[in-house]
């Protein structure tokens, strides 16, 4: 037994309520080296010669990434304090115990060598989330470059420079033209990347947070984008940015007129007069990644914090948004987000908080910050396998599964799970063109619990390298769509909407095949059974065993045959 | 190499500002696993083009504990967000990367297989711990049973039942007549359990917040304490019972007299009317530990959250108190604690916050909630490596460092190490009453880095079994006194206070030896050298090596020679 790789803490990192008197227990252990798990409880403060609480409950294997398994077991319980270790048997029929971060041959009895877990804590701690929200199709739009509700000229929206000032035009007014659209497409959620007032395309660059850019429109036309979208069923996200602002926001201008003596100093962190903003030089203030047009904001000052948090209410109850995503997320500070989650909650406990962050978010995702996060390293272990083919079908696995033994478990039916964004190049660009591994990287982020977000124009296949290009103007003339790939991302949202299985069930069997690229998965939910199989390698691969079972991809029987990189969804004939 | 142990976040759990630019990050990995570590860190946002950010920073193997090591470096850096990774070559010479979670065979290059770490954050959670209180030596006193200012005849004093009632007339002028002994012991700090008016002997159900037990004194006598102890160089820290209270609080008896039409319903955890509080019978409220006489409160509710608060604040700012330990403190949650710490730090920064959990105590320590805790783990592992022989020297050692390895760096100097409390037997029980047990657990205790708490008596081998036993009159007749151990006290805080690198000098040296039951320590300051030895077994070994050295517990040559249980702080000569 790898004791070094034992791991249990009694916090809410590995013991969550659920709800309350309903507890989610993890340990992780090395892969491979237990063969049996119980946890043992009892009452903290009941002595045994009043009341004998102890039970003993079997730990499952809930999922393995590429080197933990990682074990659960979900209990009832109401008692003040509770008390507990585990009990894992070895391969070899060996067992240990493990306590307060101690092993021990014999069963633990002394109750300083257990450990210790208030269940008040664990249920004051308990992540609420928008229940709305579960396993829903998320759109990402970029609104200057979706759709306009002018006329314009192909050679504009098709041919001008993808750069980041170029206008194309794109509305709020042109978004709700294409309202019918997303919802055919099979869409829940409406997420625009910023709307407010700013001198660039991207409009990551906010000068005032209170306008909405008028290329896109104006506050009417968001209320009505948004009531539109909400006769439709569908929700509407919007982008805030609050790590920093455009140079022409109030306060960043006042300094840049008054100099030291402007009372916005403390809004951001001036480090010196008079301010370097050239380009290509090293800014003497804070900033996003060094560039001189978005200095970063001073959010420890009570004042600036306020006012974001005022911002982020104000859109919600004037034009009744679903929530926000948050841009550059993880270089403002814990505390901040503590009390935006409090203050946006209160004004609208359905709102949805999701975190922009390019890497593993766990304590931001501990309840009381985001409810969720743009899931990067999804994105990026689904081009490792279907784009450059450097990742195997088990380390896909394995790493998808890293993530949830390291995430609180109501986070399953969450995460954002993207192939691509306006901040990267297009997965089919990364696919070398290839439309089968596009459609591969969809089947894995349409068919998986969570909340797949689409990069506007993926579903037609729109193509674009790294950003700007990425970018372009949605192609609205059905020439310049992908019909087939349209009807393939039409298909697999009708077949999530249609069988809540694929999200909500139980998964019964997974395994990968990294000699065939097979990845098998089947769920199970109320007696009934579907099965995923994805074929991630080129070539064709046989799985008698299938065959003849209806195959929704493709509306037909399965022929028991997986061409390369394709995905099959199987019912039970 | 043991991948499955190999763990690092790119959070506060890993990676901590020590100060504005100066960075500690650690890594751990399976136990000899490692035979060289090197951090590789670059700008996250400098593409290599612009500037060669690049630089490879070697990793020390800091300490270890049973199953593993950790590797730490301290890096100044000036970056908007940090990107590195790990480099760790194995004792045959093969060589992994370690990213983002994931292991290469290859250098990465790829930033987006990096940690990502924002400078800024760490910054804003910066852990400032009162300067005052590093290393300083504390002495718990329980003032019923202390010392009175009265005469207290010998029968009643030293005869009387131990229980939870009996009032033994102690009292703070009690406790003002003997600063004089706390002061020459070698004490910084007085704790005392609480003072607040409450129908028993220890008072943890308190009645009246803003009242001092009467038979302890008033307000007039605690300024005057505070006084004189500041005077002396001394602290005064309080007891904080603010998870529950006495049933004659007034919020409580409130609802014993008025029922569901109280105001003060919410301000606890009614589950139903009328009241179970029978001795024997599960109450119907919360309370602590099933004790229907000790209700708990529900700090959920603002204004029981602010009314604490204030109490807390108010002996601050009254009296001048020192800080608060808090009482039950991991039953109360970390969103409490987060606003505790903030609200008690603006009235007094330099206010000592420490809570009492009986466990590993991470998540509250993480800089956002208390300054430190009682130190319980390394209580169990003192008895058990010095009372009863369970655990042998290595394990000792190796257990002090997995707290250490799981604690942000900062807190090395400020844990409450103690080996006994009012809340267990003393330690001398435990050990069969053997003097040179006590002795050689009170070496660690006081030799070693961290803020030692000696329980009131400790120091004159006062007896007695668990609680209520542990409370007995202390004995101020040196007939009563043993005067050999509190001349060893003496000396050894002598030694502690005269000899600044015993806590702050660097670990040149550690290592414990199974079979002798040596554990050996060197530490460097300044270029001054200074040994610990400690014999945690019977019988004698022999140390020929550091024969001659000034041997400071005995102020005599040291012969070469520890016997049983011995412990000594050596000079080289």
């Amino acid at each position: 037994m790898e004791y070094a790789a034992i791991r249990h803490f009694a916090d809410k990192r590995y013991c969550f309520a659920l709800e309350k008197g309903r507890f989610l227990i993890r340990l992780e252990t090395k892969k491979g080296d237990a063969a049996r798990v119980v946890l043992h409880v009892q009452d903290k403060y009941l002595p045994l010669k009043y009341q004998d609480t102890r039970r003993a409950c079997p730990m499952k294997l809930a999922y393995s990434d590429n080197y933990s398994d990682y074990y659960e077991t979900l209990e009832e319980l109401d008692v003040v304090c509770l008390r507990y270790f585990f009990e894992i048997e070895d391969t070899a029929g060996k067992v240990c115990y493990y306590g307060e971060h101690s092993f021990f041959d014999r069963c633990i009895t002394d109750i300083d060598n257990m450990f210790d877990c208030p269940q008040n804590l664990r249920e004051e701690e308990m992540f609420c989330l928008p229940q709305w929200a579960r396993n829903k199709v998320v759109y990402q739009i970029f609104p200057s470059r979706f759709a306009s509700h002018l006329e314009i000229p192909e050679n504009v929206w098709y041919q001008a420079p993808i750069d980041h000032k170029a206008d194309l035009k794109g509305s709020l007014q042109g978004i709700i033209r294409h309202l019918d659209y997303l919802k055919n497409l099979g869409v829940d959620i409406l997420y625009m990347t910023p709307i407010f007032a700013s001198n660039s395309s991207h409009k990551y660059n906010i000068d005032d947070y209170y306008r909405i850019d008028p290329s896109f429109g104006d506050k009417k036309d968001l209320k009505e984008l948004v009531q539109k979208a909400h006769q439709a069923g569908m929700r509407v996200i919007l982008d805030g940015v609050f790590n920093h602002t455009g140079i022409d926001f109030f306060a960043f201008r006042d300094i840049m007129e008054k100099g030291k003596a402007s009372p916005y100093l403390n809004w951001y962190y001036i480090e010196d007069f008079p301010l370097i903003m050239e380009w290509g030089k090293r800014p003497n203030y804070k900033t996003f990644s060094y560039a001189g047009m978005m200095p970063k904001l001073n959010l420890q000052n009570r004042e600036t914090a306020d006012y974001m948090i005022r911002v982020a209410s104000y859109w919600i109850q004037e034009c009744g948004i679903d929530g926000w995503r948050l841009d550059v997320a993880d270089e403002i500070s814990h505390t901040f987000w503590k009390r935006f989650r409090k203050e946006i909650k209160a004004v609208s406990p359905d709102a949805l908080i999701i975190g922009e962050i390019w890497h593993f978010a766990g304590d931001f995702l501990e309840g009381d910050e985001w409810d969720t996060v743009m899931n990067y390293p999804f994105c990026r272990y689904v081009r490792n396998l279907a784009a450059s083919g450097e990742m195997n079908a088990s380390s896909f696995l394995g790493n998808l599964n890293y993530i949830k033994g390291h995430l609180h478990s109501s986070l399953e039916g969450y995460l954002w799970n993207f192939i691509d964004s306006h901040d990267t190049a297009r997965f089919l660009h990364l696919a070398g063109n290839d439309l089968r591994k596009q459609k591969l990287a969809a089947a894995l982020q349409l068919l998986l619990p969570g909340m797949p977000m689409i990069y506007y124009g993926d579903e037609v296949a729109l193509e674009g390298g790294p950003d700007p290009d990425c970018r372009r103007g949605m192609p609205w003339d059905e020439k310049r769509q992908n019909t087939d790939m349209l009807h393939y991302y039409r298909t697999l949202l009708k077949i999530r909407h249609c069988y809540p299985l694929l999200t909500e069930g139980r998964l019964a069997e997974v395994y990968a095949e990294d000699d065939t690229g097979l990845i098998y998965m089947e769920r199970q939910l109320n007696g009934q059974r579907i099965i995923l199989v994805f074929h991630t390698l080129p070539g064709s691969i046989s799985l008698p065993r299938l065959a003849g079972m209806k195959n929704l991809v493709r509306d037909s029987g399965f022929s028991g045959t997986l061409s390369d990189y394709e995905a099959a969804v199987l019912l039970p004939a």
